[in-house]
């Protein structure tokens, strides 16, 4: 499957050759089907990157906004060393975390990078990057939405709220092909995850056709 | 288990035969916990009424934005109805189905009350009320919310998004109890949905615990 991205012209079409560590099973989805990788309500990881610093969080406040262009809204705590990377770049990845990332995904919402600056090692958290996106996806995940933040201070600062355009799309094709999740198809370990509370989530579960 | 409120005070305490028509198994949730019935990010149904008019549609971009007081968000198209319903009297509910309503679900998210006056009778939407909340909630659902808005004229005219305080929430005490979803427990036809596209849902799985 080429690896075209479509993100309004902005990024360059991408071959394998390109991309330095590129994960296999990993294909651009259009922009106008992005919104499908979040419409199912998975938890998410977020990551962000400024002045060399990395860091990655786990979120289960984040929600499609719009179709076309697709953004995002995700809520990001002023404790967050994750927040003050966003401010500061204006970009984050959502990556979506499935089954073989539950324990990676717990601790990386545990712990904060304020007192653990090791806490992407110590999670055991492998990064990527694409062109064009200054800020590493997290490997393993099975989709990846770019993020580059349209900025409403009122809603940052009152609602910890920050939407985001989304300008570059992925998933691992095994699991999510023609613009449509596919699980059934796929190990277990790829399905995406939906957290309650206590180190407990619900795997996605049975498709259901009404 | 008693049917108490716990909404700040708002509400009165509430006995079974105060109330018409009152579902059996509905409990209230308190409201330090109401986040946990959204937080899985399942579909949800949205019911909204005013000058004697009710509407019910579907949103799958529903999501938590704060604990204490617990917030919400929602994404209410300016094509809805339900949405001209919120904007006039200031509230909606969240009812959360279930497999059950997987049908309704779709009905109520594809037609539109301005072509189909008789939207609700047609895909056989019943609904409920408690004392207080001016706005139905869609009986045989798994959980239920009541969201008061939060004005901010410049979310939703721009994003079509909408923030609400919840000052009320329920469970079906078959499916969440002790502040926890247990569907574990209970006939599949309690679990929760969450929608893809094209009349396709995935049922929230199996529990896992970390």
């Amino acid at each position: 499957m080429p690896r075209t991205a479509t993100c309004s012209g902005m990024m360059r079409s991408m071959q394998k050759d390109d991309i330095k560590d590129w994960p296999d099973h990993v294909a651009a989805v259009p922009l106008d089907k992005a919104y499908r990788l979040l419409n199912h309500g998975p938890t998410v990881l977020v990551s962000a990157s400024h002045g060399g610093v990395d860091n990655v969080m786990a979120a289960a406040w984040a929600c499609a906004l719009d179709f076309a262009p697709p953004k995002v809204t995700v809520v990001l705590d002023k404790s967050t060393r994750t927040r003050e990377l966003v401010e500061a770049s204006g970009w984050w990845v959502l990556s979506v975390p499935n089954v073989s990332l539950a324990a990676l995904t717990l601790g990386v919402g545990t712990d904060s990078a304020r007192g653990m600056p090791d806490k992407l090692l110590k999670h055991g958290v492998g990064t990527f990057r694409t062109p064009d996106v200054p800020v590493p996806l997290v490997v393993g995940c099975s989709a990846w939405l770019a993020c580059r933040l349209v900025p409403e201070p009122h809603n940052q600062q009152t609602y910890d709220l920050f939407i985001g355009e989304v300008v570059g799309a992925w998933a691992d094709e095994r699991v999510f092909r023609s613009g449509r999740w596919c699980f059934e198809d796929a190990p277990r370990e790829l399905r995406t995850l939906h957290y309650v509370a206590g180190g407990q989530f619900y795997v996605t579960g049975e498709s259901l056709q009404v």
